[in-house]
């Protein structure tokens, strides 16, 4: 029986019931025979009233003081947990992130973890107590400042700390059952995924699967531990992400899912550049002026220019959060460039096929576009990689083709086919 | 222009209005040309919240933990207020007990302050920040766990920190004016005293005047650091403790001030032991059963005993919350000493009248004594101190008691003779 890392979200610890209830499962996996580290976050909508207190007085809070006030919310979650397990009869302390060595570097608000000391969890355990860690949260190695890690903090707190102590696992109990083929709030077919390999999870994290972030599954990979997605309601099995099937039949191969599940989001817009110059160069200008305003973008596609005229359009998506900056960036360099006008539509969706098995199986792109055209969806964008395909379609149409191409592969619970195409290698 | 620390209580930062009221009082001390170290509470009633939420998930929350909890609440009132001075355009950054270098003992939830090392703070102050440090709280020495100070710690923070950093002042901002010489709710006629020296206000804060606790006083009077008292919400002058008074004429002595004040505590109990054996060691095996069960008891007298039976009554004060450890304590030791029976009784009241200058004044007592009788006040019990005397009444007589003895020594304010008994010393 080896070291456990577990974190538990905000919904999970949303009130006192729910943390005694977290609680009981902490005690659970300490009874039997593991070392247990857990990682919470802050309980419920803490943070949210912590973020609006601090607009109360401040109309543009600093970076700073914000970590150090948000930092605040798992300081309570996790000394409540700590608490309770105590109550339960047995030892537990809590750790702030500092406290349990989380190394980061300075920028606040969304500070990145250089490096994990974790001395005194190390000896917490070895004195036969549960770990209690607050997760989003570090301090700076150069300022001593405390830090927070931003969206997705206390996932990549937990698998940074399963990497420092060399965890068995890193369970990441959640709201959810585990990783589904697509979201259920959209395909009621939509199945639970037992097992994914690391690549398949990333594309879905950065495709929109809300479950896991990128940043987290990264982690994960770099370190090869692996992270079990489950529900910190039901505590039935999740989902496994790691490197290999943990279900491979001995010395056998398993046939390999073609496909792991199908993503969408709706968070992002679409913005095109009309009219620009088709010479070496435009696109470079066009890209530095959107990196200098600190614009991520996601998919950029440009198509061949009409021969008549020599100029092309650029499109790309971006997080409608960041339109307004990438439209203004765009604006103060429209001369520069020369290109005619600029286009922005947010009433988009991206729906993307992700799986490792499609690398060798033909056909895959083919069937995909096949069952968006049944189902009357119009592609106004395509972007892929060797493991995915994403388009960009009407925002209206994502629910209908997300359905659509989930059955087409056979991901539906129904299925017979769900055996030979399912994410679940069975 | 110096240094100067200023603590802000929970209830002058109860919401976001108080926080920015308090940021532009800073602000205005910054701006007069002080360094301004600022101490604060946790905001209005978030401590108590966090407590109520501890007693949801544990019966008997633990200590390291209980402390761990209670200082999210200073996080979040340090870093808001931070923020708002930022919005004022002006340099702030707030810091731990930990971070400011408030070093304990290992005794949770009510730890002693044991080192102040304000490298941190001396630093933010040369680089002219505004330095916001959370009250209330330490670090352990030896186990480098979070520590609290309990009641009044946060008043303790902000001495030991104008002690460490060699402060002017030590200015704690309530929410009344200053010292009065009596409770206002039950004497209309008090008066604020605007100088008063620190071994008067020690026996008036052990006597049950609520502004300053003994034991900041204690430490300020230890580093000889003035404490002015004065309201967040006023901005008035309010009251300066310290050794000499700083409106002393040039080259001159003032009239001593008489009586600072009248000071009443309802929270008390009285318990007798009846027929106790009037034998030496008797008292002492009484008092070891006590402090054996770790109460603390205020007043002790004891009779001399009845010639016929040798038997005497000893009679004890001690907080009411402690009374029925008391009883428990005696019961268990019943039998050894041989005592009769043990009567409690809950309903008493204390009446302290407080002046340094009473030790050169004789008929202080007969005058006090005068006072209880004209209005017809039974006196239980009476102890006195060379500057204090105190007596216990029926707890329903306290309010009449207070303001015949406040009277009676002039400290009445439309009075004439309050130029010369008065706490101010004018």
């Amino acid at each position: 029986m080896g070291l456990v890392v577990q974190k538990y979200g905000g919904s999970s610890v949303a009130d006192a019931e729910g943390i005694k209830r977290v609680a009981r499962r902490i005690v659970d996996a300490k009874k039997a025979g593991h070392e247990v580290v857990v990682v919470v976050s802050a309980m419920g909508d803490t943070t949210d009233e912590l973020i609006e207190l601090a607009e109360q007085v401040s109309p543009l809070p600093a970076g700073r003081e914000f970590d150090m006030l948000l930092t605040a919310g798992e300081r309570i979650s996790m000394a409540l947990l700590a608490m309770a397990i105590k109550s339960l009869g047995h030892e537990a302390q809590s750790f702030t992130g500092s406290q349990a060595g989380v190394i980061t570097d300075s920028v606040h608000n969304k500070a990145r973890i250089i490096d994990v000391t974790p001395g005194r969890i190390r000896t917490a355990l070895d004195e036969g107590n549960i770990a209690i860690v607050a997760g989003f949260q570090g301090v700076s190695q150069s300022s001593k400042d405390i830090t927070t890690l931003g969206r997705g903090g206390s996932d990549t707190t937990a698998v940074a700390l399963a990497a420092a102590l060399k965890a068995e696992v890193c369970e990441i109990y959640t709201d959810v059952d585990g990783v589904f083929t697509a979201d259920p709030r959209v395909v009621k077919k939509a199945r639970k995924i037992d097992w994914i390999a690391y690549e398949d999870m990333l594309e879905l994290a950065s495709s929109g699967s809300k479950v896991l972030l990128d940043r987290c599954v990264e982690y994960a990979r770099r370190y090869n531990i692996p992270i079990h997605v489950r529900s910190s309601f039901s505590g039935l099995p999740g989902t496994i992400v790691s490197n290999d099937n943990p279900n491979k039949p001995e010395g056998g191969e398993m046939e390999q899912a073609i496909i792991s599940g199908v993503a969408h989001d709706t968070s992002e817009a679409k913005v095109t550049v009309v009219g620009v110059p088709d010479k070496p160069g435009e696109a470079a200008r066009i890209f530095r002026a959107i990196a200098d305003a600190e614009v991520n973008i996601d998919m950029v596609v440009q198509n061949v220019s009409a021969a008549s005229t020599g100029l092309t359009d650029i499109s790309f998506t971006l997080p409608k959060t960041e339109g307004q900056k990438a439209i203004d960036a765009l604006g103060r360099v429209k001369e520069g460039i020369g290109y005619e006008s600029l286009r922005y539509d947010d009433a988009i969706g991206k729906i993307s096929l992700v799986g490792a098995g499609m690398r060798s199986n033909p056909g895959v792109t083919a069937t995909f576009f096949e069952a968006l055209s049944a189902a009357g969806v119009n592609i106004e964008l395509i972007s892929t990689s060797e493991i995915r395909i994403s388009v960009v379609t009407r925002a209206e149409d994502v629910p209908e083709a997300v359905r659509a191409v989930h059955s087409a592969f056979g991901l539906d619970s129904e299925s017979d086919e769900a055996v030979v195409y399912g994410g679940t290698g069975r």
